[in-house]
């Protein structure tokens, strides 16, 4: 692992490229937001820590009344109680005998809650749950509209509750329904009617788990784009936004209520970037590539040259067209806003924290890379 | 740093997921197949780096005959150095004082050799040399096409050279001359005609030396799509192909003389990923995303499921069509080939080499995540 690329007191210019920067009163405010937010609210907040991997923001998320965190891969969670996170929910199915076996001794340290939507691996997790001498909670996880995992919603999700109720060291935890679709459709609509949908097959799935005497002690899913509308069904009891921390290019584009691109919520997160060469006029290359940032929901925003666009990325390289005039040196420090935090979090080792023009911590983004 | 996915001797089918797999076999003949390629051409070899970003690659390379190795960035010159690798040139621009004073300190402990395009970083690199006490090898970065770095051909890249020259702990190399644009144009005649025209550049630009009394010691360019070109030359007296040793999808795209999609070299990097989900007769979810593979130049390709697509890729989830029948049991492990190689070793510690179906070494990819 290499070392941090800034000390604590240096001002941020001063900080070594590529860095990933955290804007810590933008990221103060939107935690702020999400609970003004929620406020008056019945539900619980079960952030997600996939978005940043990183167990202090974790425990700063728990400390203003997260129940936990959700997070996606045995070795995330691993990490985030490493970190001392007390209680995390993997939101994901979990699959393999030695990621189970894994997973069921970390329940002896924390409280562990998994999902699962197929019958093999709710026996594999009571195998594994029965070798360890633990309970797992285990939640169904519900197709409602995403098209990824899931079972189907109704009869099938009840059929496989009741296989969870039935496992002597597995506790049924409730329906998760995440409807990661939904999560980055342009306008409030389209978030209503997906979001309907979704409730529809929650409540279908729930009707189907009275007929077996079943109840759904949690329903759990929601992100940052439609967190609100879960939060206000009276039908989820718990929500899970991650990116709301950060606010990246790519949510920044989705619509409020108001018809205006995203202003709830600040963007947070920056890379750092130097111009290493300035070939044209119009033309700066930065040392921001497809290595320090991923670009599958498009390129990064340029913060603080106006005018400025971050046109193509290569390995090492960002080509940045400028605005005539624009006076722009060599050696120049260039903040972007990454277009998909996840993936871009995940390739660094440190969250350099800044308030103003000074560095205030470095957080260790001790999940970076945790994918098994 | 997560301990490496497999053990020596194991069955490839035990090693767990996601994991870089190395076909040794493929990978020997992907060396074999260059060097009988290049048989009876007079030009060095000086493969890339920054496609395997691993020590133990970089000495297998040097063992059969390249003179050094490029990468891109100080740290991971320091990481290939450190890993045993005794000539590296870093192909691309060093800009700022922190990383000029490791460079100027790393040619203490190698032939370290470094690309300039702009006055005020050829001053930057003379204080750093002088103030260490060594002598750098500084080559003139000329844009030949590519639009990213580089001064413009002939006498502009002359002028710089002649500045290099006159700096007493700098040792002006030669033209670098990549013509990174052209590596992935798809076929034969595409190909010809833009290093045609990298080559008069190149031509112009040594005239243009001449008539300042400097010569071009090293012309070095080319990559794995057009190598061939640069090495039949007669200009280019080194070459830089980077990802023949792995031949990633996009890769596999080009066309060959015959018309056909790359043959000459075999794929020899996979990501092995593990079905988790299996929600319906023509899904597959397989535990491998956007922290495990790079999709900037588009999906990966599906090695041993006749029939199926990898369509789409969420953080830590990826969606396979089945065609129909395929019988595909959860808990299957299927090979993926990436659709960009370079970003997608980056994500990986550790690269898993097997022979058959045994794992037969692991080795460190040591400049994973090396960006400084």
């Amino acid at each position: 692992m290499l070392p941090a690329p800034a000390t604590v007191g240096m001002p941020v210019s001063d900080v070594d490229t590529p860095a990933l920067l955290l804007d810590l009163d933008a990221f103060e405010f939107n935690l702020d937001t999400l609970a003004r937010t929620l406020d008056g609210r019945s539900v619980k907040l079960r952030p997600h820590a996939k978005s940043h991997k990183c167990p202090t923001i974790a425990r700063i998320q728990m400390d203003r009344g997260a129940v936990g965190v959700c997070c996606q891969k045995v070795s995330e969670a691993e990490a985030l109680v490493d970190g001392g996170v007390t209680n995390v929910m993997i939101s994901n199915e979990v699959v393999g005998a030695g990621k189970l076996a894994r997973l069921a001794r970390l329940a002896r340290r924390a409280k562990v809650l998994v999902l699962a939507d197929h019958p093999d691996n709710v026996d594999a997790l009571q195998r594994a749950a029965q070798d360890a001498q633990v309970t797992l909670e285990v939640l169904v996880e519900v197709d409602v509209g995403a098209g990824r995992c899931g079972t189907e919603p109704g009869e099938p999700a009840a059929e496989l509750a009741a296989r969870i109720a039935a496992s002597p060291n597995l506790d049924f935890g409730g329906i998760h329904a995440y409807q990661g679709g939904a999560q980055h459709l342009r306008t409030p609509a389209e978030r209503e009617t997906a979001i309907r949908k979704a409730l529809d097959m929650v409540n279908a799935t729930r009707d189907a788990l009275a007929r077996r005497g079943l109840e759904a002690r949690t329903v759990t899913g929601a992100g940052t784009g439609t967190y609100l509308l879960e939060a206000a069904s009276g039908v989820y009891n718990e929500i899970q936004p991650g990116s709301y921390v950060f606010m990246d290019a790519d949510y920044g584009r989705n619509l409020e209520g108001d018809g205006q691109p995203v202003h709830t919520f600040r963007h947070s997160l920056f890379i750092l970037s130097t111009v290493m060469s300035r070939p044209a006029e119009a033309r700066a290359i930065v040392d921001v590539g497809l290595k320090a940032h991923s670009v599958d929901s498009g390129m990064p925003l340029v913060a603080d040259v106006p005018g400025a666009k971050y046109l193509r990325a290569s390995d090492e390289h960002g080509l940045v067209e400028l605005a005539p005039g624009t006076s722009v040196p060599l050696g120049t420090k260039i903040r972007l806003i990454p277009g998909h935090c996840d993936p871009t979090v995940n390739l660094y080792d440190w969250l350099v924290c800044y308030r103003g023009d000074r560095v205030e911590a470095i957080w260790p983004i001790s999940a970076r890379g945790a994918f098994y």
